[in-house]
């Protein structure tokens, strides 16, 4: 029906009934979404540089190996989230360009090696533990061109160790903090910093820490305003934001 | 961008240069979903005679009133759910036509009351307590043009009642079935009957039923297959289902 | 006692003191649930078709291998769900005419092949990982002789992909749609087609996604009204749902 | 550039230019923490123009007046949140200056009405019940001197009108999307803008929204990366992170 | 369908066709269940004594009064649960020889008062706050013909108390023991009872109690075997279940 | 202290200055509790024929086997629950009288074999997968010397094959029930007996069952009163409840 | 037959037939919990000076009055907790020596006013909502005698204000430390303070905080070892907790 | 004390008996958290004789066998918690010296062996499943220099068993009680002793013990006042604490 209707009107314009004007402005009219999800892919195209990722958790690695190739021969930095070992093998085998990073649990596949960002974002984490999550972020960040300075190892526990650092989480664009357990050092980091802090709450812990909800009901409950947090070791999305905010900064300065 | 894309395209048709058949196909061709969103704009113009409802509970009287004005107005059905008295109170003042069902603690403002669907549906509940939900339902059926049939006080405990309901059940194109507690009179009613039964929990009980969770699971968890299942209290949401599927019988049959 | 009573009546029609009408009446007035759940069976024999089905995760390969063989032998058609590859292999070793369908992790014996109906339902899902629960519920679909039209890999990320496959969801009698994480596919589906859309939230995801509770919330508190919900990982009870809706609509048009 | 400071104050002791007792007078006067949480004062007055908030709930009314009083006679701009109108009574005896938000259930009191910013906050809310806590967003960034676009009502329901504001939310510095629910609309919000998303899930809903635990979820899970998230009905802790990114942009751009 | 059959038989049997044996012998024949839910009935006349009840909590007064009014005109003796004082004066205007028992929040209307059993049901509780949950065992007993012992506020924190009560909680057939808090006095009254305990809790307590949760998974999870639970503040239940054993003991001794 | 006072009296009675009567006296004023938990060994030594049980999971084959073979050199009648086939072959070679019963996953070591009681329980299950838990209950009986009727696979699905299990169930002097899913099989079968029924959630099940707490909550808001609660699988605590009873009335009759 | 066995006994001495020492001897082989309870008196008259205390929530002003003023005859110091000022106004008309503590919501009646306790404990609060609770535990200290230190309002967004406190905190014994939202507080001040820190979560917040359970939550997981935990908003139990470490430290050093 | 420090240093600044450049460099050299967090270092330098610990779960066989070869090499004794076999074999190898504790799953390398203190505390546990999370706890004490009594399998369902040990838990400074299931042994356990008790549940149980909860929370909710509770298994936690309190006691009186 709704192509009736612009036969109809493309007939009219063709007879010189109706200026092109008149249906342009007509075409406007239609219910406005019809022109609207178009844009979504125009300002895909503008955010070139995102790698393609893929979440590998629950997909066979022939199924990851695949999404990897087709992504890859398209020219698209490639980004694949926990990954163990044996699935990358398979990647590798698939695409020899793959580097696997063991801490992150992670792979990528560079489309180009540009130059990285020259501000940074600070990636923290409280403990040992918490590291896969903390080299998720970093990988992410590095995937998306953008510098990383890892400060990790600084838990609550023994805040000089974090002071020593303060200098350079304060000069990172966003900090991303990963902890688990009580999740305190995201509020810590916020007293020290004025840029953005993002938290990640990690499943690092025991008993009454439920695989993270501990850590993530600190953080969102959090007296350090200003403080936003993702996913329970969600280290991948908490290096998008930090790195759209960086971004954002980039762009504005040229 | 588009907008410019689309005037060249109305220009060249303008000029000739490009017939309306190669233009619509043109148009065609721009990203699908321009043409997308569109469909809902006329898919919703063709469910004609579903109402506007209005959620009151967390609006004002004043917004629920101006709300149904407005709608009302503009000759839709209106239905407000979550309506109580006093809140209704300030609606009639403004929408004088306005009806209130205090059972179901909603209000109608309807279009035209034209004849009711031939075919119906059950509206099942366990006990009194369990009636406002399910009058939320009823009246949502008959905002909607749909026959009802009302089954109440029909619980698990004495099954006799139900059985001597169940031709009226069984008859029905689908069946809203309310309860509270553990939530097993849907199980058994989709026992009694080969049409759908959409199971309502109700936040009835005390302690452990956590106000509805029990039920809601119990539900969720059947062991009568094909049962589905809306949110606690949503008795307007399993009426709205189960007006769609009786239309979809009536709309098939002519 | 009850069947002292009924003898004595007996004895009255045959001695002619009670005439068969009289003693029917007499039936009639006895507690009326004993016709009750005679009708069970009866409605049951009207929805042949419907396969007998083993739910198979917490049983022996051996006890699911001797049930299907009961039943195959009955004649009925078999569907065995959530079994592993290990597990069928035995039941294959019963039943040889049993058929593997490994991504829907399931089993079927069809009793006869006829015709699969012309109308079909609509199985879709949000991304790879969810593809398990989809194949249930397609393998289900056609275990009842109901045709399925698979949309998968459509998740809200890439609304596009979604949009192109608009037309095949929009045709179908009802859509079960499947999606993990916060599980807003539904809801979106809900916005493309005036066919009923029933919602199975999947264990896909991780951290706060809580093994599909939080897609399960998301379902049941859509704003998308008429979404009804099963069961997390249920494609098996979505698609009966589905397909008691359309046997409904066949039946009803002949 | 404290240790320039300390420089300098230990060759003036040298110098005999200070007493030792005079640097010891000074040292104390240095903000105590100075060696080690030093950091923190600098760059809170750094980041002058940031209101001193008072979270009322909890408090008495007294208690409120009290400290509202003594920051503004300090010179600070002071933001009151969770203040029911009767607080707000008090508050405004002891403070006249006091500025009550109804929709916001927020008061003010500016230090000094400067331009506000030349680049904006998007503020975005789903329904009309979750405006108080998108309203106590937008007076959180006009209290810190931040330019706010409010763009209400645009739940995904109704996505057309959300589609028609897509300008004024992409041309936001960042988004502060508040919905309840099942808490979709950030994520589709994310996926009209290139800027963060920081969604705040709102206690608008029933049954199973218990109180905005399902939009909070559904936003953690979101699968639009880069979404950050706030705690439930936390309008201001939003409004100060989007207020973050927004002045380092500022900044950095001069 | 089925009455058809039935009529036919009927005929047969009246025209001599079928002896009266035969006939009985086919109705046996008939779906098993068409004599099944009879016995419902049977076996609920058995259990004369016990007592109609009204959960009173979301009825509304007149409801209340309405049902208790035919149940006592019926000559049912009625027990009205969770009944606060305002709403009975509604009963009481309807029924004036029901009686009110505050301390359970209960009434009763007696259908004739007959001698109490000659064995007992203990009823313990831990604190007095506990009381109205152990009194609407009591009343709900004394509304069976039971016969009770109250042995209240005997608490784990002073076990003298509990010890010097031993002998009456052994002389029980079943002891109901209500407890809020941590719910531990179920465990210890079972190590001093050879006789079923029948635990009961409560919503007493604060914080971590989760109004009753705490105490339930308490008493779950109890050592002391043989412990059977009922829903949290459910005196009601426990005590019916209590004096279901007492009377199968006083039936099985005569 | 207490041993001095104690000392002290007896010398006094020793020196005729303190009758034995007014010993007797002050010693009955001692804390009365001196007296009290003694009386625990005596009705401990009371329910002779109670098995000693040992929990076996979370204990080394080895503590098992030791445990076991202590017990049953005492003479004791021993059931080891939770115990895997792999170390039963600890206990079995350590205590070779042992008796492993499979499906119950327990092993018994016999005191003596006398006559199992008379009057028996009724152990009931809904369907193959709650076999383990409802074996539990069953060789826990016996293990207590007391017959058992096992009723299994006696789904609400199905409800004519639980119906024509009623006479057995009805003869029963308590039924263990138990079921996973939604736990409706207990609230169906209270309403075919006039005995107790005793419900065990079992984790069978997926999704929003939650490992048994679908059922467990369904069972604990049964709308059946009467029904009493045990802990997920907990077959072992049930069967100890409905023993009690039953021995409860044998000793009662003699 | 425990007391004929001790009459027995005595008479034995009595007669002169058995020894004072043998029978001290025999009382000592009599089953050895018979003196075992006996100490918990003893050692409860040891700890003279600890409160009786009446929890008020859940009581009647008049059972409230009833029983402070029994407790307040003997003699004993009474404490009331979660005392609102209307239900203090019957108990001070009842005991009007009874003081309410406001803030507290608490009354106390002293048996004697003797100087208070040399060491101190300290009681610390992160803002002004927690002080109810704080004061709670300060209430109750001095009603054991004990000396309290108030270190109010010193949350760890303003840290200096804590660390200008450090000194008292460090000179006490134990630190009861209150705190909401995400509970980060006690963790802070346990890395200042080498004495116990007793961490008291208070329902302080709103969304996430769930009442409190976040600040449980974070307290429990605490990576600051040493650090253990009462309920929720127990600020009474912390404070008992406190003064017996005190206690055991006063009596062991005279 | 600091400030004299820094007095001094200043006078001999002034003095010119020390250059403001070494002036500078002293400072430096000071702790750099000297005027805020000083504190810390110094107190930590008082609890010489704490181990310093490694949460061994989540870390790999090299990590920990490198952070304990670090620790060992500056003398410190080493305790690593959450070690399984496998693991401590790596740390062997690098540690020859490091003492594997089996049923602790922990291993330490000590210092120095010196003797153990006077006092002791008492690790009390309910069953043989609880005996990891004790040895936990003793093995941390041990570390710690602090004797240790042992009270294991002394639940209440068999409560002489405990009655018998009363002596031995009495005379202890602290007793760290671990138990699982309904938690119920720290509530009697403090009923017999005036130290205090300090609660770990542990996460022995099964069903709706919820891996801890359920002992967790019976523990928080006790109405045995004065016991505060660590999370689920951190015998550790509970160790270090009561230590703690007993260094508080030596060190008090010398």
């Amino acid at each position: 029906m709704n192509q009736e209707r612009l036969s109809r009107l493309l007939e009219e314009v063709a007879a010189g009934t109706l200026s092109s004007e008149a249906a342009l402005e007509q075409l406007r009219g239609l219910p406005f979404e019809d022109m609207g999800f178009a844009k979504i892919d125009f300002h895909r195209s503008l955010r070139k540089g995102y790698p393609e990722t893929i979440f590998c958790q629950g997909k066979t690695p022939e199924q990851v190996a695949a999404i990897a190739l087709r992504m890859a021969e398209a020219g698209e930095t490639v980004l694949g989230t926990r990954c163990g070992p044996d699935m990358f093998q398979t990647v590798h085998d698939t695409v020899p360009r793959a580097v696997y990073h063991a801490a992150a649990r992670a792979f990528t596949v560079m489309a180009e090696e540009g130059p990285l960002s020259q501000r940074y974002v600070a990636v923290v984490c409280a403990g040992t533990s918490d590291i896969p999550v903390a080299e998720e972020a970093a990988v992410t960040c590095l995937a998306m061109g953008v510098r990383v300075e890892r400060v990790y190892d600084v838990g609550v526990a023994g805040i000089h160790r974090l002071l020593e650092q303060r200098e350079r989480i304060s000069g990172a664009v966003a900090a991303v903090v990963c902890a688990g357990m009580e999740g305190a050092l995201p509020s810590v980091v916020a007293g020290l910093t004025s840029s953005l802090v993002i938290a990640v709450p990690t499943s690092v812990g025991y008993g009454a820490s439920f695989n993270g909800i501990a850590a993530l009901l600190g953080m969102l409950n959090s007296c350090a305003t200003g403080l936003t947090v993702v996913n329970i070791d969600n280290g991948f999305g908490a290096a998008v934001a930090a790195c759209t905010i960086l971004k954002l900064v980039e762009q504005t300065t040229g």
